[in-house]
């Protein structure tokens, strides 16, 4: 049977890795074309880092394609701008050096609309010390494409490179604060879903969290990575395959906004499974765990950050859950539950 | 009345400049956080050039919308490769980096038809001397995306930097080859029109091309820019205008296939106005002209190259053609007659 591509091959998940995997990455790995200890498209990390010098070049690209465009707590401007940022962090290069932003727009987009999302990115570039040198822009017909699609790659240099797989048995995770707050501000806005209390994304450049964060590691950090289509759990998942550990976490340590988990609840998903736009996951060295943390939560963006598991070398590649009650294994979802979630 | 964004403000036009002069790069220009001499995004340059040691880091990114995806000649992955291949090495980075693949796919298209893509961008790199380094896939619902776009960013490193704004007086034009096949193969195969002879795009990187020409410049290069969405009229015209110089160019000169030309003809279109996916205008100092042309035609890709024009301190801004028997303006149009071109 013909095999056809489905909602669940871009929701960040599994069926994502397979696709990529079978498909689109076929090849490039063995080209042999990346000098050793660089990590290219093989590594499937959040970017690559190529070496420059006695530096490390690190490039991230995403195409970002929210519905919709405007959402509570941040728009596909502010977005694009965060999500490339973060991705450049989380592997070490907290000083972006360069952006660049390329638009699809559909026929009969508002001129107003755009001049805001541009105003949106030029805030958020602020707020993360960067800025867009160079772009490009392209108008698809009406029904060609929905609304507005952006593109943003970003380059930064960094000496020391953290991969997502360098986590070793008795490392400590930390997440940066609360989780699901992405994804269900997004489900309630486009589902026109009525939730008491404030459902907004956590949309944020986190480049400056982070760089305190390594700081106060004092090289103690083992592995990084942005929670966003699929969550924690699927971040976990990729970060324990490929760093051949075990991951358990301790669920009541898990911040979890009451709002998030009551509006999860209602709609039968897990706030595990459900997507983040301004958190990282943080593998540290358990002697280091205490001062990242208080490096974490003394700025504004980790406020609620905690140590949430541990690593260790039984169950590799599985992931752990105690709920304080027992223990059950967290599943790898197929992927994001809800699409064009980022 | 509210501004809506029309096709043609995707055409590579003045339309599309004045779009994103006024909501896209407005305000990124003057946040002064680039280096002096380095390129940004007010230059609207091919891609931007950032400091780094004593050689330059270019950027450049494109999204690629082009419809079909399978054309006479090549196919979206080639494009993609290609294009953003051309637009470094028209700044003077001959030798790319990396490349990176963001790719948003419709839900339905099939599996085979991407890896038929992933292997046509492979081949396209080795041509090129480059691999993708990292990658995103997102996917859209039926009918939310027309089949799929694939957006990649490229970065290179050069000692010299060649702007699109760089021509003087008495600098002579070049172009690498015959004009309009990428354009007019595209038309054809879209309206199913039959012509005589074998209409094909000219989709191919031509660095190596480029590498060659600079090398028998001996600096000579003043300028370059690869005349992609609005044909030779378009770019000549953008680089007249930033160069404050006027060109002559000589109609009789400029390499168009016989096939090309009547077809072209036949559909009431000037070859000038018509997008180019392997070619480059390359502006050189009169003295090293020839040696330049001579080095173009030695390479399997420049066989058709030729003198076109030149430069002149008169009529700044302005292009004139010299039919042979007398001279008119060339027309900015507002830019590329076909949509979803590139």
């Amino acid at each position: 049977m013909e095999e056809l591509v489905t909602l669940k091959h871009g929701a960040g998940g599994r069926a994502m890795r397979r696709l990529i995997e079978a498909t689109l990455a076929a090849g490039f790995s063995e080209d042999g074309a990346l000098e050793p200890e660089s990590v290219g498209l093989a590594a499937m990390d959040d970017g690559a880092a190529l070496r420059l010098g006695d530096r490390w070049l690190v490039v991230t690209t995403d195409s970002h394609v929210i519905h919709p465009v405007f959402f509570p707590g941040g728009d596909i401007g502010r977005l694009a701008v965060a999500g490339t940022v973060n991705d450049l962090a989380v592997m070490g290069a907290v000083e972006p050096m360069a952006l660049t932003s390329a638009i699809i727009v559909e026929e009969g987009f508002r001129h107003a609309d755009l001049a805001r999302l541009q105003g949106s990115m030029r805030e958020t570039c602020a707020e993360a010390g960067v800025t867009v040198v160079t772009g490009d822009t392209k108008v698809m017909g009406r029904g060609e494409i929905d609304g507005v699609v952006i593109n943003t790659t970003g380059i930064g240099l960094t000496e020391r490179v953290v991969p997502d797989c360098g986590l070793r048995p008795g490392d400590r995770l930390l997440v940066t604060g609360s989780i699901g707050d992405h994804g269900i501000a997004l489900l309630a806005r486009r589902h026109e879903l009525d939730f008491e209390g404030e459902l907004v994304s956590d949309v944020a450049p986190i480049n400056r969290l982070i760089a305190a964060a390594l700081e106060a590691s004092v090289g103690g950090i083992s592995a990084m990575k942005d929670p966003t289509r699929g969550g924690l759990a699927s971040a976990l998942h990729e970060m324990a395959e490929k760093s051949g550990v075990g991951i358990t976490l301790h669920e009541p340590s898990i911040p979890v906004t009451p709002t998030v988990r009551s509006a999860a609840e209602m709609l039968g998903l897990d706030p595990l499974h459900i997507a983040n736009e301004g958190k990282a996951i943080i593998g540290v060295r358990a002697e280091r765990a205490e001062a990242v943390l208080a490096a974490l939560r003394a700025h504004p963006l980790g406020r609620e950050a905690a140590i949430v598991g541990a690593c260790s070398a039984e169950h590799p590649g599985r992931v752990v859950l105690d709920t304080g009650l027992g223990r059950r294994l967290v599943s790898e979802v197929e992927g994001e539950p809800l699409p064009r979630i980022c």
